[in-house]
């Protein structure tokens, strides 16, 4: 049984306040023993969530990279490189067990839940703005769960996970 | 020069209303002399509006496949056979010029509508329920045109093409 | 039925001889009514095949670019753009009833001869030195035509077609 | 800095001789420390060489799956599920810091062997009959390294690694 991987999408230039949850929420996987995936740019929401998942001993990151080389959060253990462009977002999704978007500010994030809805994977929002959670709410009715904590996160990855079995 | 590319985006499973609309809509696009792309499938949304188009003599409609092969719309006169899966809703939008999303019901169209956003390419909402509106005027505002019939979206992307120049 | 795709694969910077075989190879390609795919840059075996082929008239030239934009044959009628770097080849093949390597002298090709045999697709080799014949020929016995002119290919890629119905 | 990551390219259905190889190539990859990435299926030399490499307590198995869910090697630590079919071969190209061909038997693994020499990657080959030598060779002389036994592979990779530096 594979550990699982929790995706954690987010802005390259976030808000302050979703770049510090991206840090907290990049800890609380690590502690909870899940692998955590970004997009793997040293930058934003992926670096943060990285970052986070570091601090914690035995934690495990992976990022999934939009170009062929470079350019990889130092807080990345293993990169694949993909040279896929926006592309790639598609592959963050299929391999994520639940995807997280922290924020859905801008157009990368929203695709990637969009094509995690796509794919029946499912999806947490953390601290989205009230017109992100009527689009997708409406799209996708049960399927999306609304958080506006770490521990909502968290408790909510726990009980879909569990739910899988 | 070549010839200007309009994507038409919408669901495999569309309402009644933007099924017609994709129809007109594939019409209008082949009258104007633009090169109809759609998604390619026998179904929905990218079915009609290849059908639409090919009522015009001259017209030409092309689609990008998300399969290996097979269940292309008899109405797509050069099927692109990408493999992709979700991923080939990149190109769709890379490779055309304006992007319309005809009904933004389902996640794949909003997938396509996120990612058109993101490689800065202009779009179009036709039909789109207000939730939608919101969502993607908030993210992207002045970069998203929203037309209500098809003669609006004719002009706008009329519009759009010359302010290429 | 849709217009046969003829794939004609080379290398961006070709010997002399293989970029004189690209031109006659797209034109006779045109000549014969079938549509002409190529990677669509403005260089090698693509832009020298694309060229040949828009010497007839009511020719179809399609492209299929690593890019996400730019640098297009300007022989090319249609462009998709992927963004997928060397990806797109797969793409190449997929889409190609009938694919043609206008020499196998470069890494490139060699990868699109490769994924041809790997999905089935029916390979015509042009002018490949015996290196590359025994390599592939070896791999794939009975898959593979061998051609040492513009005539052999158009009638193996005549009789393939015939065979598929 | 980052554990390196070294790719085992082969077949899905190798020759008993490759299949050995291949999981005595895992093994050693894992003792050297390095990271194995592989094509993640649950057959061939995927399968092999990440069963080799999991005889070794503290190793890391990558796998780089074609589909979009499903048939992953009971072998593999972190799967990555990219929905791309044959052009995940790119991303397992770029994502090694060395390429090995455990034998060029099949179209695949020679796509990817074109692939990695395209992006200018270092390739080892394996036990390779003698005309995939003689093809590859002559293509990129002296970037293609040829190995006939697993502790010619691991003092090449080695090499390898310390000349980046």
């Amino acid at each position: 049984m594979r550990t699982p991987i929790i995706g954690v999408m987010g802005a390259g230039e976030p808000s302050p306040r979703h770049l510090a949850l991206a840090r907290e929420l990049g800890r609380e996987i690590a502690k909870a023993g899940w692998i955590l995936l970004t997009g793997g740019r040293d930058l934003g929401v992926m670096d943060a969530a990285s970052a986070g998942a570091k601090e914690i001993a035995g934690s495990f990151t992976l990022g999934i990279l939009p170009e062929a080389s470079s350019r990889v959060s130092s807080h990345v253990d293993v990169a694949v490189f993909t040279d896929l462009g926006n592309a790639r977002n598609n592959i963050n999704v299929l391999t994520s067990d639940v995807v997280v978007a922290c924020g859905v500010e801008g157009p990368g994030t929203a695709s990637e839940v969009a094509l995690a809805l796509k794919s029946g994977k499912p999806v947490v929002l953390l601290a989205a703005d009230e017109a992100a959670q009527r689009f997708f709410q409406g799209m996708a009715p049960g399927r999306i769960q609304v958080a506006t904590n770490i521990s909502e996160v968290i408790e909510t990855v726990r009980t879909t996970l569990a739910g899988r079995v």
